[in-house]
This record gives structure tokens, sequence and C-alpha cells, in this order.
């Protein structure tokens, strides 16, 4: 699988690669013990401080990580890994042997992130490093509101190629960009 | 505009359309006034009951139509109605002449809802009558916890191309469909 060097990305702009809603792979790190989860039930919730809220289903392996380290890293695939974002989701962390994580069963490279403990993926295209900014609604709703505190963005593909989940098995692959700016008030962008 | 005659759909598919991401469209009524607004904040929540959370920004002026009513319609535009999309998020309902609303100002056409207030709009190709299931965190995140009660949704196309936002007037179109389906757990789909 191909790696992706990636940059130093202004947290304010990361709506350009969350806001269209695609696929996203959850990693995180507690006591020595990590984990990747598929997410799909994500969205943004401001730009300064840049606020991004997931749902996480408490029988995921992943959600007791996420919870008790008050971290992730938000990792955004391209459509090429398809099926591995498919095996990362239909295995539970909880089913591997002791001795290994989904790092090695799935041939990702885990890479030390900046400020949190969850290591970002080196074959995706983009990692968003994140911490807990509100954990109120996780014991009501499964509901974490996270502050990304750095983000880190391959500089090409400009536009990856995402994966954007309808149930069922079946992935909308997203299409071409159109620009309408010169519809919008100039404070509206 | 197009028209979509719509039919019923289950409420625990309704991912099928919005968990891909989309740029919606919110319709609200309160004490006879109504509006629209362009929302790219949401998220799934829950399959049965079908839970549904969106972002709506204080001053935008349908938010206090949708927090007073406790309702709204989720409308879900497809790719050929984007500048309609774009002028509906660039014009405020606040500015709007006291006996006119977006609809007429937009030429999109109301009709009514089963269970809520707030109208379906008939160039949609999916239409999701939505009540209040949490409102607790409104005040604090101007997070709004939707129960979708009733879903409309048109048979042809299937699967309507969809806009998703990515900030700066530049939207992603929704590209093909594909199926893993054979790479799930039957637990899974």
């Amino acid at each position: 699988m191909k790696t992706f060097r990636k940059h130093d990305f202004p947290v304010s702009e990361i709506r350009r690669f969350l806001e269209p809603g695609p696929i996203v792979l959850v990693s995180s790190s507690f006591k020595g013990e990590r984990n990747i989860m598929t997410m799909g039930w994500h969205m943004m919730m401001g730009f300064e401080p840049a606020l991004f809220a997931c749902y996480i289903w408490e029988q995921n392996h992943s959600f007791e990580l996420v919870r008790r380290s008050r971290q992730c890293v938000i990792n955004l695939p391209t459509a090429d890994l398809v099926d591995t974002v498919v095996a990362i989701g239909n295995y539970s962390g909880a089913d591997l042997a002791a001795d290994t994580d989904k790092f090695a069963s799935f041939g990702l490279t885990p890479r030390k992130a900046s400020l949190v403990q969850a290591p970002l993926i080196d074959q995706c295209h983009s990692s968003f490093e994140c911490r807990l900014h509100d954990g109120s609604q996780v014991g009501r709703h499964n509901l974490f509101i996270w502050e990304v505190v750095k983000a880190h963005v391959a500089r090409t593909p400009k536009i990856p190629q995402t994966l954007h989940y309808r149930g069922e098995g079946r992935f909308m692959l997203s299409g071409p960009d159109i620009s309408r700016r010169r519809g919008f008030k100039p404070g509206m962008l």
C-alpha cells in the first residue's frame, strides 16, 4: 500500500477534507494497547477551535481506548484502501491475539503523533490529532466532541478520492469538485 | 426546476442518503413564518429510533424557528440544484420582505408534511420529517439531536447525485457507488 508524506496543515481549514462526509479510520492508544476503527458518523462543529463530533458505538473495542485516553487520531483513507477499510470495520480489536494489533494485522504503518499518544497512519492521506473537548454526551449518546489540535495533510493529491458509506456494504466514491465561489458573499466564504 | 414525487420510506434506512455527508436544505415553520437554510454539518446517530444530529449557527435566521418549533424537515437536493443551494445559503430569511419567504424567493414548492408543521420541498429528492429528540446541547453547542419520524423518498433516481461542501465555495459531487458486500460479516450489514 502507498504511503503519504504529510505536512502541517491549518486546523481551521480541515473542513475541506472532513465536511464532505468521508469514511475515516480512528486510531487510538491507551496503556500500551493500540487500535483502529472505521467510522462514518461524524460532523464538523467549529473552525476556531476546530471542533469535530463523532458517534462511537460502545460495543466497539475502540470505545474504551478513546474514552479513557481522551484522545484519538482521525485518519482519511483514499478510495483505493476500500478493502482495508472494510476489513478493519468487520474485525474487532478484541478478537486479535494479545501480541498483535490492527496495524500489524492489516499492514498499516503507525507514525508518532505530535500532541497525542494515538498514532497517525502512514497509508492515509491526512491525519488529524484530536483531544477530547467535551465528553459530557459520551455516556448518554456515545457522542464525542473533539478539538482537532494538529493536522497533517499530504500535498498530492490536493483533493483525494474518498469513500462515503451508504450501509449494506455499499460505498459512494467522491466525484469531481465544482466551484460556485462567485455565488458567495465575501463573508460566507 | 424538476419536482420529485416521493413515497414512504423506512426511517431505519435513511443512512443510505444522509450518511455519505450531503448538503441538505432544512425547512422550518413557526407561528406562520417559514424558512429554508443550507446545512452541511450533520451526522447519523442511530437507526431505531432514527437519530440525526446537526449543528445550526445561532446567527442563522432558521435557528430560532427550529429551536422554538422543535421540528424541521431535512430535504436532500440533487446536484443540479447547486445554484439554488448556494443562493439559499447566502441569503438570510431575515433580509426578505415580510410578505415573502425563501420558497417564493427561490421558486421552491412547499408540500404539507405528515407529522410536523415544517413543509417538505417538492424539488428535493428526499425529505425527512424530524422532531427534536434532545435539545440539551442547543444552548452549549448549537447541536440539535433529531428523531426522523417520517421519510419521503423518490423512487427514481434510486441514488441521486448529491452535493458535498468543502468550504471556500467549492462542492464535491457524489461519484459512483461500489459494493463490498461480500467483505462484510452478516451482522455488520
